[in-house]
């Protein structure tokens, strides 16, 4: 199998209610990646759209064609993946795997989403649709209530104060919005602290709003293109090392697990195997922070934190820039935003930023960062990792 | 790259309001395959399931992981592909590549469908999201307007009298529903005549009742395999030799090819020559016949028949058992029924069974067939192919 890379990235900004359909910041994001890889869209062999919710907030199935159609790739096979959040890496996976194989050199991948039209309510009813419709979401479940009870699990497991969690969650949503503040795409560019968190609006016990990440609009793409094309598209090619998919299955289906979640130990574990690298050789990670605990947990099952110990890492400040092991220094889903069926593609556009050293003007570059890992969960649990690298 | 074949089918029986689940008859469809190719689950290395309207009919997203977690594959890879009626061809044809690769050796592709439920009135708005949301489907156009229309462009553009092309349609209809009373799966078994397709309900002039393919509820489910595996497990593999896919686009985009589907000449050709093989050489084809319109002018696109000629197979018996190129010896979409999302493997499935000579019983097998093609349309275009070889 061939080694893979990123040629070019590109990326909406992310915001509340955008007058752009998914169709066109799709294309808006695509075509700064195409340019930037110094290519055309007829050079561009075929696409995969992440894509959770056009259905709902567009009325817009297999968006995927429209796309295609939009940014002047006629006729190429075009494929939707629908993974609620997960959508888009598992989009970039599959787009590996087939530039990999040697069946296509340049691939497009990505996501576009469009959430906030149909308002919290509503999107947060319809985007509980990536829980078990036979068992879970009819109980009401929706996933601010799963992430809350997840929390309180982890408090009872590891026999951890509630009080002491919040506190820790609150440090996690500080250091997003902290570092979010200096990212252009980002949604929300404003510093909260900890005391505003834990005076925030009561959303499900534990957690609080500013726990919770928003809905959001936008769009980010990414070219995947085998070594040979993609050292002669750029000088700075970040390669594609390892990546890694599992699925997880209804709530009853993991409480041997829970709080941890079982399908990202599994993910992750293919990524690392298969990039022939560890937790320790990462210096840069964008996580599935849809809820402050979920920053917690994912920290643990990723291999930076023994489990029961994911909240010191922010406590210590060991997930800056400088330290241990940087976090979501986009602002991750909690002040950069989520965009559903793209958040995925945009984790994937920061850390090919970060691997290219080109964050330095924005104040948040970690430097000499070689190695990074995108962690994406979509629904309640299944998982998709991406292990990326820098020349 | 390795050789790919099918090593077991399974499928439900189609039908109108089935008492199950999307995961629950996907489920069925899957034992079934997975039992015929004497494996067990946990052999199972990955999951791409079609899947099209769940979020509308069911309420679920991401289906992909229920249905791994309900058969007992945990936390492998699972996959949802949409793309409308193609949502199943695509995730065969993706499990293809994933195993040709040599990334896997086993992969369980398919599809699911609870399409019914809804009622025709809601189903018909909900799955016209598979138009441009932008320029078509907010014109009030759906897809027995877009056939209709395509029906008169077909007219025009060759010069064949409306009632002319009337009676080759109810001819592809009569033909449908002859061989769909012999396929046990099938949601109609009820011989129709010319007349009685030309008596029934009006639709989208010049359409009628009997030229439409049902809603269905229905799942189907194949083992794609490596070579070397596929022999351990099946004296009969048969082949996936060919794939292609194409994207369509918004319909103001493909004017300069209507009635033409632009995507399906693009699509087909890749099959083609990925297989080394012409339409001359398909002993047998199941086609998209979401109305009788479409199976005319896929002929046509697929090489069976010249441009503005293609009904005239029907008037000739050419698509017959025993004739130049049998068309839908299942029944097709129109009388064996159309589970949206698993259509694409509902006709691998019956190409499977002809080319392993296994439908003598059910008195519909076309002797000595050798090499198959599979042909699914999505939404208004996007276009699939799969070349099926036995041993």
């Amino acid at each position: 199998m061939r080694r893979v890379a990123i040629a070019g990235v590109g990326h909406t900004d992310i915001m509340f209610d955008s007058p752009k359909t998914e169709v066109e910041m799709f294309a808006e994001a695509a075509m700064d990646a195409i340019n930037e890889s110094n290519l055309k869209p007829n050079d561009i062999q075929a696409i995969n759209c992440g894509n959770a919710l056009g259905d709902f907030s567009e009325g817009q199935g297999m968006v995927q064609s429209y796309i295609a159609d939009d940014i002047g790739c006629f006729n190429v096979p075009a494929t939707r993946f629908e993974s609620a959040c997960a959508s888009a890496t598992l989009g970039i996976r599959d787009a590996a795997m087939w530039v990999a194989s040697g069946q296509y050199d340049i691939v497009l991948a990505g996501g576009t989403e469009k959430a906030t039209a149909m308002g919290t309510p509503l999107a947060t009813r319809t985007f509980a649709m990536g829980e078990d419709s036979r068992y879970d979401s009819p109980s009401g479940m929706t996933f601010p209530g799963f992430f809350a009870m997840l929390a309180h699990l982890y408090c009872s497991r590891y026999n951890i104060p509630l009080e002491k969690l919040k506190e820790q969650m609150a440090m996690v949503s500080v250091q997003s919005h902290h570092y979010g503040v200096n990212n252009p795409h980002a949604q929300f560019k404003k510093e909260r602290t900890v005391e505003q968190v834990l005076s925030s609006f009561m959303i499900a016990s534990p957690l609080q709003l500013f726990d919770c990440c928003p809905f959001s609009d936008g769009a980010a793409a990414v070219v995947v293109a085998s070594e040979d094309v993609a050292k002669k598209l750029t000088d700075k090619p970040v390669y594609i090392v390892g990546t890694g998919q599992a699925s997880a299955g209804k709530m009853s289906a993991q409480y041997k697990y829970l709080p941890r979640i079982r399908a990202r130990e599994v993910s992750v574990k293919q990524a690392y195997d298969m990039a022939g690298l560890g937790p320790e050789d990462i210096d840069i990670c964008e996580l599935h922070d849809c809820f402050s605990i979920a920053s917690i947990i994912a920290v643990e099952s990723l291999g930076f934190a023994d489990f029961g110990h994911g909240g010191e890492l922010w406590e210590k400040g060991e997930t800056k820039i400088g330290s241990k092991i940087p976090v979501n220094i986009s602002g991750g889903l909690k002040s950069k935003g989520h965009p559903i069926g793209a958040t995925g593609a945009s984790q994937t556009y920061e850390i090919v930023k970060q691997l290219r050293g080109e964050l330095v003007d924005q104040g948040r570059q970690v430097e000499g960062a070689r190695v990074g890992l995108v962690d994406t969960l979509g629904g309640d649990g299944l998982s998709c990792n991406l292990i990326l690298k820098a020349d």
